[in-house]
């Protein structure tokens, strides 16, 4: 009851703070302005107000249809609800709901499920090392979100791990400003291995969720299932109340291809796993290619005819194949649904999910006109959690992506440069501040070649790198390196670094030494020096139709295992000639590579990204090579010993 | 009336077609299958019979709203369409109604405006040279756009030289398999030089149109062009009635920021400017922050309640900001816009507008809830459109970009290699080959060492370059370079020699020779010898901080104007270590290259870009800056030699 109490009192606390500062504010100043439109400091203060005193922003008032929005609500709600939102900004201590798996006791608060760890990952290229999805997902925590989907445990032994070390630390810690521990899920396949192995792996939580799924669609039973509608019933109902009697008390069930299965069907296996224990009902859009209109109109079909629905979450979970993966995924939120599930930056297979800072921004920017809704997101993380996981992932952003691109807030320069600056909202509907975006010249610190430990130590912090030890003394050495050579070391820059050299895979194999000559003449040569874990050196040198030709032969001819390039990419992070290079890579190696697709089944010859990162670019491109063979080496060993390991569980169903 | 007889006759043969080919399908198959997804060859065939026969897809039944989309039409109608669109696929000579102004003859065909060359093209960075223009507007052609807003003519001397040239060349000579003549378009501000230079670069084509834009809401009149509601509606009709004067029978008129506008205010603007002889008239969600039915519903009241809209064609132009463009176009057509201006790859300032391919394939592939709509577009010169204009404007694709990136037809491998291959309905909506995509280990067709000059020609004939003389000569010397070393050449391959060899700026400085050497030892040092258009050799070398660095000082040496690298990018064009990459640099000079932004009306300080290719790094990108260079140094002169040619124009409004 405290918290209810607390939001009571902040909402009083904000309509009288909302109604003083309509009265500040000049009359003439409120009437040109842009309502629904969020810039920072309208977006605190005055949301509906706004909307009712501008005339020009029409609504429609069609309530009928599944997406589109109702009329302003009356002057009370509205200011109650503009209270509570600037609540949930300001002190987001007190706007996030209590946590009741099959039941949200605010009506318009919306659960973001984040499964950037679980259906991004399993995109081509995406491959992440624990290490590295154990940095995403505190990231995650401290984003807001919750819930992590953060695997499919019965995929790989290497997976399986992850996902126990996540709800271990991030299952139990509160990261964020408001001290929430998020939920921590693992996917699995309606079968007791799977669910044996996700419930193992998620149990350590203290939040812990098991999403199991089975297809609906007569396509998918009939080719891929091979199963008839009453058996697929019957393991979507045993398979629920199996992950019930281990002990899990919130259950995520997800129909796959829910967009494309019978209605009445549908009805029905839902209402059995609701009667056998699922709490969360997720609704997939796996090929992504249904419209808003009618898949807003799926989500209120199931919510008008499921019986049982009300004590569950009805969720989305919408592909972006056709670009509509946002907009389908607010018309889910608009016509009932409580969950939705979202990656940061959009990423997963083929085109992706809908994208987290999308919907969220959205929902925030959008609120009246979306029935009041909102979320439990700390958007100041999102550019941090965008350049995350485009670093980890290898998966980058578009410079004219939505909200996190680079340019979604850059103007030709000129244009601010007159009267326009005080009315930023004629281009701009959000700031940059707002999502976490701080430029490197206006951060006001900025690191030399006199910095010194402390002064590096602190600057990480703020990223929210909390190094010591040796780690910090090998990003110092890193960093003196580059401040010989530059005199402002920027941000960026720092990030660079950090990533090149923490968050790497288990060394296996470390760059030496380089020495390359190339040219136009065409007779590149180099010479590599790489030492091994155990510490023995080899050099050997090698020519090749380029400088890194010739390196990563030399490198080949000393680790000797079977690699094939499959991507390479470069950028510079920063401005000017005497940038740091980071490159990304992406290697294939034998087919003993493999784990399991949640989707069909099938082993999937992964693939290994590395980045690296350097002034000399020929030494940025060696390093990334070198990270990207020591995550395969470390995958072929651990898959090894997960060999050697007796199996525990049995296969069912 | 003969393409009316010749549709009919169209649409009778596809029905027994179909009707045919509905008996060969056995019933299993066709109950198992996918309606509304757009498969291959069921979209040819069965697409409006299988939403009948197939029980598993509900359709939304709700026509009270803006964006919820009607039921399945009955029978014979279905089909009619299902015959129209097959023919709009197979026999596109007909399915393209005549090109009339303000009407289309069919109600159900949606033109494509693409803004590309002008929205797309002011984006940061993006900047193209006049023979990039001419190029991608040529390729736009093939694409079958209906219109090409090609540039802003007042910006910049360039920019009209550029707009002139491709009406002279591309608004003249069909280019596209229907042989349609796309219209010509230049954007213009509400005053008579803007409208002047507008029509002077246009007139030249078979069908010129001037598009005229003024603000309308109250942020904008009030503190971008300090003008009372009279003086804009006067503004607007006069310059409309200016333009007519000039002889332009194809007038569009955009109000801007019309989301934000007052609904009654934005009635009696375009009420005005219809009867001044407006023909188009476009609304722009020029902050990009509507909802889609909200923006449906926008359009929707503006048919209702604008006098004399029953004889002018409604345009949408949706920016990006919250991932909605797509969604909130499409919302537009279903409400009644018969053009969607769009531009390849949703490029654009900030987060860009709406994406062509996304919008065309939903059409293509939802088309039956969209109420029978259809484009003429030919999807399968999308792929090609969309790497040429992330070619020339630097602007990349991310890899999980709807429709066109990298993957978005691509699963990890291992999920097609059984039974599945004979449903790839389960997981895919679209075939790669609709859209163009070929696979080069499927093209049958490897070019190697001992290919010759003709062999050459005939594959980038079937690229679409079609080159000769001396131009196939440089193509075929980088060929042979790279086919010493290299066994197969890769379509990839060559499209990156080629764009690196021929689409290059007007070449001031060449690369003669290179030498680098470099590595950890931090001592990296180049040499680089550079020829000028008129013949002269110099040399010079720097030691850097890397290879790139030293190598950009040496040149800077040579060439001496100031430039500042703003951004610095590549990648591998193909897999393995012996692969070309590309280099795309973006450089900025001082202030001195400017061009008048069009919404803005400010100067915009221009960025421009290099692109290089080669098998050595280092190469590849001192290819880049010197194209980089060459692009910046030709911006000058051309602004230079305009400055000396006496002004013709008076400002006015």
């Amino acid at each position: 009851m405290t918290p209810i109490i607390i939001r009571c009192i902040y909402s009083v606390f904000f309509l009288c703070v909302a109604m003083a500062f309509s009265l500040v504010v000049s009359i003439p100043n409120l009437s040109s302005s842009t309502a629904g439109i969020c810039t920072r400091r309208r977006r605190f203060f005055l949301p509906s107000s706004h909307l009712l005193l501008n005339p020009s922003l029409s609504l429609p008032s069609d309530r009928s249809s599944p997406f589109p929005f109702p009329e302003a609500s009356i002057l009370p709600n509205s200011w109650r609800r503009a209270g509570a939102r600037a609540g949930s900004i300001t002190f987001s201590l007190s706007s996030r709901p209590e946590y009741i798996p099959n039941r949200i006791p605010d009506p318009n608060y919306v659960r973001i499920f984040d499964t950037t760890l679980r259906d991004g990952e399993q995109s081509p290229g995406a491959t992440m090392t624990s290490n590295e999805k154990l940095v995403v997902a505190r990231h995650l925590s401290r984003l807001g979100v919750d819930i992590i989907e953060a695997g499919f445990p019965a995929s790989s032994p290497d997976d399986l791990d992850a996902v126990r070390s996540i709800a271990i630390e991030v299952g139990n810690q509160p990261l964020g400003e408001d001290g929430h521990v998020p939920v921590i899920c693992g996917l699995s396949r309606c079968n007791k291995k799977d669910i044996d192995a996700a419930w193992e792996a998620v149990r350590h939580a203290k939040k812990p969720r098991v999403h199991t799924f089975i297809a609906t669609s007569e396509i998918h039973m009939k080719h891929k299932l091979r199963k008839t509608r009453e058996e697929v019933v019957s393991i979507a109902r045993d398979m629920v109340a199996y992950a019930k009697s281990l002990g899990c008390q919130d259950i995520e069930f997800s129909p796959e291809d829910a967009g494309r299965s019978d209605r009445e069907f549908l009805y029905h296996v839902l209402t059995e796993v609701i009667k056998a224990g699922a709490t969360t009902l997720n609704i997939p859009d796996t090929v992504g290619y249904t419209l808003p209109s009618e898949f807003g109109k799926l989500i209120a079909d199931l919510k008008a005819n499921t019986p049982g629905i009300e004590n569950v979450i009805i969720s989305t979970h919408c592909q972006n194949d056709l670009g509509l993966a946002t907009a389908n995924t607010l018309a889910g939120a608009y016509a009932g649904a409580r969950q939705l599930e979202v990656t940061v930056n959009g990423i997963g297979e083929r085109a992706g999910n809908a994208s987290l800072e999308e919907v969220v921004i959205a929902i925030k920017c959008r609120q009246e006109l979306l029935g009041g809704l909102y979320t439990g997101i700390n958007t100041k993380q999102i550019v941090m959690a965008s350049k995350m996981v485009a670093e980890y992932t290898g998966l980058f952003v578009q410079p004219h992506k939505a909200i996190v691109g680079t340019n979604a807030f850059a103007h030709e320069s000129g244009i601010h440069q007159d009267g326009m600056l005080k009315h930023k909202g004629t281009y701009e509907i959000i700031s940059p501040e707002d999502i976490g975006l701080t430029r490197a010249n206006e951060s006001g610190i900025v690191l030399g070649k006199l910095s010194g430990r402390h002064a590096l130590r602190s600057r990480l912090l703020e990223f929210g790198y909390d190094i010591d030890g040796k780690e910090l003394d090998d990003v110092f050495k890193r960093f003196k390196e580059v401040a010989e050579k530059k005199k402002r070391i920027s941000d960026e820059d720092l990030e660079a670094l950090i990533s090149d050299e923490i968050f790497q895979p288990r060394v296996i194999w470390s760059l030496g030494e380089l020495q390359v000559t190339c040219g136009t003449l065409g007779l590149s040569t180099a010479t590599v020096k790489l030492m091994s874990s155990d510490g023995e050196e080899r050099i050997a040198c090698s020519i090749g139709t380029g400088p890194v030709d010739a390196a990563y032969k030399a490198i080949d001819s000393i680790v000797k295992v079977p690699a094939v390039l499959k991507e390479y990419a470069m950028n510079a992070v920063t401005e000017g000639i005497d940038a740091i290079a980071t490159t990304r890579v992406v290697i294939g190696g034998d087919e003993t590579h493999t784990s399991t697709h949640a989707l069909t089944g099938k082993a999937i010859c992964r693939t290994f990204s590395g980045s690296g990162a350097a002034m000399d670019i020929v030494v940025s491109s060696v390093r990334a090579y070198i990270s990207a063979l020591n995550k395969m080496l470390g995958f072929v060993s651990a898959m090894k010993a997960s060999e050697d390991t007796p199996k525990k569980h049995n296969v069912s169903s």
